[in-house]
């Protein structure tokens, strides 16, 4: 594991439940931090560099979680070793980082995966069987609205200039890959506005972005760290098809720590409403085995 | 009145109640379809052409209610004889007929006013000075949902190309000068999607649009005919300020038949919300007099 900020803790927790694979090592350039962490978790290994990693022949793959202005120097030492890449979002802070990443793991043949995260909530996969079942027709639209009031966030790591930016780069990958996935239609084009609302931030907090999709679709997305009131974390969707709306609405829903489910409602035709459910009852005790997305991500990757 | 199709059962039965002007004329290519509304209101004079309207001195001012494509040549002639202007959006189907009609009336020097009626909804006008009052603190994004799904429309006036084009054209025009009117801020620049989803639909149904705002504010807007279920006639606008969020669903309200309010909520820091009412029972008797935007359209155009 590359990197023991933030993500590295939404990780570390549910190796234990990974047959697949072993942690071997934690790196980070504060040594003691992945020292103190490499303890609670009974790792092996603590580096403070990448090129530590890439000489270790005990090491097949690694979780590059460090900051994503350094995730194309991070890739390319790995890949250069043959270490397979799971790489947190976003990929780059620069089109040019990410063809280096893509380049780096092309040319030394090894897998490169990127950490969408949100593919392996439950609650998305099910978004994803109710459109693959065709039952919309056509999709034609889909929204995204991530909205929130974080002031708490001016001045941390999520917003400066050095992890690539703000809000957009943080959030957007998530809202632009579940829809590429739910609707199987890539994007081609991208027409975007984005602002500082909040004067200390140094980094975009709101964004409206449309994407024109393949096959016609566009995606209209708004995003911001300005938000007020009861909407203050609104995490939804809606997807507009010929036949059906579906509405998705993750608001209170953080997969690794909620109890409470995403809600998730069909509407056909009027008075035609199905709900659907996650199916069994959302326990904190269950949620690392059945519900945790890190663990069924690492999971795919090890495949 | 220019024009005896939809529109024109809007405003003829209002003139009852308007003190300001009196209704001397109704014209229409279909002169059988005009006589028999002249009769049902009780109105003098009916017209089959617009020069008999420009050429009647009794006559001040015209509403053109005629179909968009035929907007410029008639504010033309009625123009030239001195007439004022009350003209139903949209104002044309080109920036070039706009700016024919712009330029009769200022060379003319005749009023020149669209109808934007829903300024005239109350609960559009309580939205006005919610705003005003500054307990928003700065306006940052504006977002409009207009969504339905009207297959009954396909093939009629409403979606023709000689109208100048399908729901955005349509419907656009009220989202746009209300986001402009309540927030203060003209649109310097318009990104947009739009399309058929329909296909047997000859204009488009769908559109996602940007609108950059003077003062830096951001608008997001999506309409469509082609929405399934509970959200069938979603008239939505979030208003977001630094310092609260306003969400105004006119969802279920038609201000000359509609019963229901719309739904005005004022959403401060978590747990703070404020919600607004317009004051007396929404009394179909009292409709006519107190709520009706045509009328009150008509008192301003008089003033």
């Amino acid at each position: 594991m590359l990197g023991c900020g933030g993500v590295a803790h939404l990780y570390l927790p549910v190796f234990k439940y990974l047959e697949e694979a072993q942690l071997v090592a934690l790196v980070d350039i504060d040594k003691e931090k992945a020292k103190y962490l490499a303890e609670r978790y009974g790792i092996e290994k603590v580096y403070s560099e990448v090129e530590e990693v890439a000489s270790d022949p005990e090491i097949d793959a690694v979780i590059v979680g460090t900051p994503p202005n350094l995730h194309a120097e991070h890739v390319e030492v790995c890949a250069f070793s043959g270490k397979h890449i799971l790489c947190e979002k976003p990929m780059a802070s620069t089109v040019r980082d990410c063809q280096r990443i893509i380049d780096a793991c092309r040319k030394n043949k090894v897998k490169l995966q990127m950490a969408h995260m949100k593919r392996f909530m439950r609650g998305n996969q099910m978004v994803k069987s109710i459109l693959d079942s065709g039952c919309m027709g056509k999709i034609f639209m889909a929204e995204c609205h991530w909205d929130c009031a974080v002031p708490q966030l001016i001045g941390t790591y999520r917003e400066t200039e050095v992890t690539g930016g703000g809000n957009l780069q943080d959030h957007g990958p998530h809202a632009f890959d579940l829809i590429r996935w739910w609707t199987g239609n890539d994007i081609l084009e991208v027409s975007a506005s984005i602002r500082i609302v909040h004067p200390q931030r140094p980094t975009e907090d709101t964004a409206v972005v449309i994407l024109e999709h393949e096959n016609g679709m566009v995606s209209n997305c708004h995003m911001t760290r300005v938000s007020y009131g009861r909407e203050h974390w609104q995490d939804l969707y809606r997807i507009y098809g010929t036949d059906a709306t579906l509405v998705v609405r993750n608001d209170h829903h953080f997969p690794t720590t909620s109890l409470q489910s995403p809600q998730i409602i069909l509407y056909k035709h009027r008075g035609c409403i199905q709900r659907y459910d996650l199916g069994h009852p959302w326990n904190q005790d269950d949620t690392v085995i059945q519900n945790n997305p890190f663990l069924n991500q690492l999971k795919a990757f090890c495949e």
